[in-house]
């Protein structure tokens, strides 16, 4: 059931359920029982149709009345999500922002671990790093193998990125995260998210009016 | 002329030229002088179709014969994003994401320079934390306008983050990367990108199918 709702859900939908999981918890916390889609779009900045189609997709409607009864969407969300659960993930580039993003996501999501990093550095190699062993790139197939780790963050600079991601998937990494600065190709049945943070800050800049009277289409 | 332009380009459009102009850049590293849009979209890729939608954007459309003149692109592209040249951009928050950001923007894009950081930590304040010194939240309206900072980095917990970017607007930011993974409110006049990075890692996850059969839609 799971899995075939899985196999439909776009990404951007799923990037929405997260967030509406985060704000539930947050519900959960303060005892509230029953959330109306509309305060779930104040809350999460869209609008309640989208809300609505969104959490129709977990085949669960709620009531017109009451509402949808909070517990209950947590659960459905976090069966949808269970097969992430304790799932595990390799850290390639220990530079500053490969640290940063080590301890970032030492503390959350926690059931997502990063348990090998990886590095070329021989002041890294065979230390441990925030927690985590630090091997060399060329022990890479052998320790994802024998972990059975499938999700990837990618924090090597760009000229070293392409080749990095054709290990991994060689390695039976099926999911990326890339932080250098270029797209780069996986196989069809790969998933990879971009985040180029140099290029979001220039498009920030770019939009940031002084004047103050324009906003992008 | 590039106002007008601005006015009506789409955030993807940007997002789309930051990269060509990083392709092109390289292009022209090894002294290529012309290029067809279907090797920038293989470089960056994207369609053909999409990179002479983008570049018509620039008012060019090269030669069918010969291509776009590498360094006539490299021009319109800078032309476009002049007006972002020596932006200030004050990053408020100095955990470990934001100390791994100050380190990250020392070294590019150039252009942009983070020249305030702040934060409440009293080991934290009226130091230099990666070159950059560390002021109390208190001191941001008075030092982003001294200064004139229209550019800001949110790396604080989640429930500070709205706080801290109302301040900021009120300090004179337009134009906000937010890395707290809470969506914030700002008025139209501002622009503001979300990067919620352990969302990200979430998607991914959800995404990674270790029997390697499907792809999301």
């Amino acid at each position: 059931m799971t899995e075939q709702i899985q196999g439909e859900i776009p990404v951007r939908t799923v990037e929405r359920l997260v967030q509406y999981r985060r704000l539930l918890d947050d519900l959960s916390a303060r005892k509230v029982e029953y959330v109306h889609s509309q305060e779930i779009a104040e809350l999460a900045h869209n609008s309640a149709a989208q809300v609505r189609r969104d959490l129709m997709a977990l085949g669960y409607t709620g009531s017109p009345a009451r509402g949808y009864a909070v517990q209950e969407l947590i659960a459905r969300i976090g069966g949808l999500f269970d097969k992430t659960r304790d799932r595990k993930v390799a850290l390639v580039g220990l530079g500053k922002l490969g640290h940063a993003l080590l301890s970032f996501f030492a503390l959350r999501p926690a059931h997502l671990r990063i348990v090998a990093a990886f590095d070329n550095d021989p002041e890294k190699i065979n230390r441990e790093v925030g927690g985590c062993m630090c091997h060399p790139v060329a022990r890479m197939p052998e320790i994802i193998a024998r972990e059975g780790i499938t999700v990837g963050i990618i924090a090597v600079p760009a000229p070293a990125a392409q080749q990095v991601a054709d290990l991994m998937v060689l390695a039976g990494i099926r999911g990326f995260l890339n932080f250098a600065p270029v797209p780069l190709k996986v196989p069809r049945y790969a998933f990879i998210d971009n985040v180029d943070i140099a290029m979001k800050l220039e498009k920030v800049a770019f939009f940031a009016e002084p004047a103050g009277e324009k906003t992008p289409c």
